[in-house]
C-alpha cells in the first residue's frame, strides 16, 4: 500500500508552525508496512488542495490530510475532500452532542462557528476526538482512501492511534520491522566508515544512518510475512553492529541517554544530587522527566551566583578568588558538595560559560567543566563546546548524562 | 516570485528525523516577499526526485532543496539537479581544500567519499559551507532557480542566510512586512471571536491566528513597496487588538514568555531564586537562558525530596506530614523560604503531581500549587494541567512564569 501525507495549513507554508504531524504519521506508517512516497504541504486553498488530492491519489491509494477541520473561516481540509469524491457533507447529530458535552465539561459554550465540525458525508466514517472538538473523518471511493485529521498533535495523534492505524492494519498483509540502535559520540560519516560494508551489502534489512542532535542513529528495516521473520533477517546484523561500536551503542528502540542512564540510577539504587551552574536546572530536569526518579534523586541546586555555591555546596572562596567558579578545582568542590548534602552515591557538577558574552582567550565561551563524584571519588572532565548559549548548554547537559554513564559502566554498573 | 521547498531524505519519509528546515526556509522566505506554494518531502531517489522538481518548476519559479549532500552513497541531490538542468559535475579544486582544512582542523583527515562534496556545475554558484563539509549551490536555466542546501539545520541556516537570502532579495521589486502578536492565556477559537469582524473585513494587512504550545500568535502581514507603507498598513490594525487582548498580549515578534520575564526581571533590578519540585529545574532553566540574567538571578533549587525541601527551604516537618508536599501551605514556605536564602525581591515555587503515578482523588495526577513571592507579600496559586509527565511539567513551568509578570504588572512594573 502506498500513502501520501497531505499537511494542509497556510501558517506552515510561512513557517509559523514546524511540522511535527508528517513525522510522526511518517514513522506510524512505516511500521505498519505503508510505503509514504511524498510528504507535501498546502495552503488553507480549495483550488490547490484539489491539485494535491488530484495529483497524490494518481501515484498513491491513500492519502492523510491533517490540519483545517478547526471552526474557523480557514478550515476547508473536510468540505474538500468531500468535494472531491463528490460527497455532500450533512449535519450529524451525536457528533454535535459530543461537541457541546466537550464545552460544558469546561463550563463553556460552543460558538456558532463550530457547528460546521458536525457536518460529515454519509459515505465517511467518523473518527471521535477525544481530545479536541473536531472529529475526522475516513472517505473510499473506487479503491482510493482519504483519512482526514485534526492539526493539533494531541488530537492528531490518539486519533490515528485508536481509529485509523487499527483500520489500516486489516488491509496489509505484510509487517515492517525496525530496530533502532542509538550511538552516541561518534560522528555520522565516522559511522558509516565503520560500516560501509555492510551498508554497501544491505537488502533486507536495510540500513540507514541518521544523524540527530548530539548521537546518531543506525535504523535497520526488515519486511516480513511475520515479525518472527522479520526479527530473525535483523538480529544478526544487529549484532554485528553492536559488536564495532561497543559502549558508543548506548540503547536499541525509542528512548533518550537520559531516561537510559535514570533507569541506571533507579535499577542499581544510586542516589543523586546535581550541582549547576550554566547549564541553569537543565540537568536536573532532563533525569527528572523520568517517572519513578524519585527514588534516587535528592536535591539539584542551581548555584548560578557565586554566592551561592559557597553557601549552598561549601565551595571556598579562595578558589573562587584565584582560578574562578570556571575551572577544574571549582567543578570538583561543587560535585563532591553536593553528594555531602545528603549523602549521596553520585554527585554531579557543571560549570561554565554559556555565553555569548563572559568568554576571553583563555576561558572561551563553550568552555565547560564537569565534576563526577561517585561513591568517594571524583573525576573532573574538560570540554569546549560550540553553538549558542542554548546549544551549549544543552550539548553540555547531554555529555555529563552519558559521561556518568560511561563512569559507571567503568565499574560494570549498567 | 513563487518558490517551492523540496526536503530530500528517506529518513524523513520514514518519520525518523522531524523536519525543521522547510519550517525556517518558509518563514524566511516570506519575510522577502516570495511566496511559498508547495513544500515537499521526497525519498533518495533519483526518479521521483526527478519527477518533483518537474512538478515544482512547472509551478514555481524558484524550487530549494535541502538534504542529501553528504558524503554517503544516499547523497544525491546535487547530481540529480544538475542533471534536471542538463549540467555536467566538475571537481573543483578549491572546494576540495576548504574540506581539506577543515578535517585537518579537528585534526582528522577525509574518507574517499568526502570528494563527491567537491563536484559542482561549472554553471552553478558555490556556496560555502561554514559549519560543515557539503557546500550548496545555486543553479539557474531559462528563468528557473534550483538551489540546494544542506541538510542539517546548523549547516542549512548560515548558508541560506549568508548567501542565497542576499541573492533573492536582489530579484524581488516589493516587500512583505509581517508583526507577530503573542497572546498568553487566551484559547485559539475564543481569540478568532474576539476580533472576528477584523478577520472578515481583512484585505491588505492580512490577519491570520496560529495556535501553538500554551499560546497563541496572531500575525499580520502586509505587502506593499516598503518597509515604511508596509508599517503604516498594519499599524492601526496592531492598536486595535492590543486593546482587545489588553494584559494577555504579551509581546510583539519573535521572542518567548521566559525571555520576557527575564527582561522585566533585568531592568527592574529584581533579584529573584526559584524552589521546584515537579518542574525539577525546568522553571530555572528557562530563565536563565537569558543572556545576562546573572543580574538578577541568584539560587535555583530543586528540592525534589522531601528532605532536601526541609533542609534547603526550612518547609516545616508538621506542613509535610499534615497536608503534605503538594499542598497550598509548601508552596508559601517553598517560596519564601528560597527567597530567604538570598533575600530576593522574588521567590517562586513549584509543588505538584507531574505523574503518570502519584495521583488521588483528592490530589490529582496534574495539581500544581504555585508559590509567588515579591517584596514581602506571599500569594498561592493552584492548578490542574492535562497531559503526560512531560507536558504537565512544561505547562506548569509556563504557567508560572506569565503568572509572574501578571502579578509584577498589578504593581506597574513592566
Amino acid at each position: 500500500m502506498r500513502a501520501e501525507i497531505i499537511t494542509v495549513g497556510t501558517e506552515i507554508l510561512l513557517g509559523d508552525i514546524l511540522n511535527t504531524n508528517t513525522h510522526y504519521l511518517a514513522n506510524e506508517l512505516a511500521s505498519i508496512g505503508v510505503d509514504v512516497y511524498y510528504q507535501m504541504t498546502v495552503g488553507d486553498n480549495e483550488k490547490r488542495l484539489l491539485e494535491c488530492l488530484q495529483e497524490s491519489l494518481n501515484r498513491s491509494d491513500i492519502v492523510i490530510c491533517t490540519g483545517g477541520l478547526g471552526p474557523t473561516e480557514d478550515d476547508i481540509t473536510k468540505e474538500v475532500c468531500a468535494k472531491f469524491f463528490g460527497y455532500d457533507l450533512k449535519f450529524d447529530e451525536k457528533c454535535w452532542n459530543d461537541i457541546l458535552k466537550l464545552f460544558y465539561r469546561k463550563d463553556k459554550v460552543p460558538t456558532e462557528n463550530n457547528k460546521k465540525q458536525a457536518y460529515f458525508p454519509k459515505e465517511g466514517i467518523i473518527l471521535p476526538n477525544d481530545y479536541g472538538t473536531a472529529p475526522g473523518c475516513i472517505m473510499e471511493k473506487d479503491n482510493k482512501m482519504i483519512v482526514v485529521l485534526p492539526g493539533p498533535p494531541r488530537e492528531m495523534k490518539p486519533m490515528y492511534d485508536n481509529y485509523v492505524r487499527p483500520y489500516l492494519l486489516k488491509k496489509t498483509d505484510y509487517i515492517i520491522e525496525s530496530r533502532v540502535l542509538r550511538i552516541i559520540g561518534v560522528g555520522e560519516s565516522s559511522i558509516e566508515e565503520e560500516i560501509i560494508d555492510l551498508i554497501q551489502k544491505q537488502s533486507n534489512p536495510t540500513i540507514a544512518t541518521y544523524a540527530k542532535d548530539y548521537e546518531c542513529t543506525i535504523r535497520l528495516t526488515a519486511k516480513a510475512k511475520s515479525k518472527e521473520e522479520a526479527e530473525k533477517l535483523i538480529e544478526p546484523v544487529e549484532a554485528e553492529i553492536k559488536c564495532r561500536f561497543k559502549e558508543n551503542l548506548y540503547a536499541i528502540g525509542e528512548t533518550t541517554i537520559e531516561d537510559e542512564v535514570s533507569k541506571i540510577l533507579v535499577n542499581n539504587d544510586l542516589t543523586i544530587s546535581v550541582a549547576e551552574s550554566c547549564t541553569g536546572g537543565m540537568v536536573s530536569s532532563s533525569l527528572i522527566n523520568y517517572p519513578g526518579i524519585s527514588s534516587v534523586f535528592m536535591e539539584g541546586c542551581v548555584t548560578y551566583a557565586n554566592e551561592a555555591k559557597i553557601k549552598t555546596l561549601g565551595v571556598s572562596e579562595n578558589t573562587l578568588n584565584t582560578v574562578g567558579a570556571v575551572s577544574e578545582e571549582c567543578a570538583k568542590e561543587m560535585a563532591e558538595g553536593v553528594a555531602r548534602r545528603h549523602n549521596t552515591n553520585i554527585g554531579l557538577s557543571t560549570t561554565g560559560i554559556a555565553g555569548p558574552g563572559g568568554g576571553s582567550e583563555e576561558k572561551p565561551v563553550g568552555l565547560v567543566y564537569f565534576g563526577i563524584y561517585i561513591n568517594g571519588k571524583t573525576i573532573v572532565k574538560k570540554y569546549i563546546f560550540s553553538g549558542n548559549r542554548y546549544t551549549i548548554r544543552y550539548r553540555a547537559c547531554k555529555s555529563i548524562i552519558n559521561d556518568l554513564r560511561l563512569e559507571l559502566l567503568k565499574n560494570n554498573i549498567k
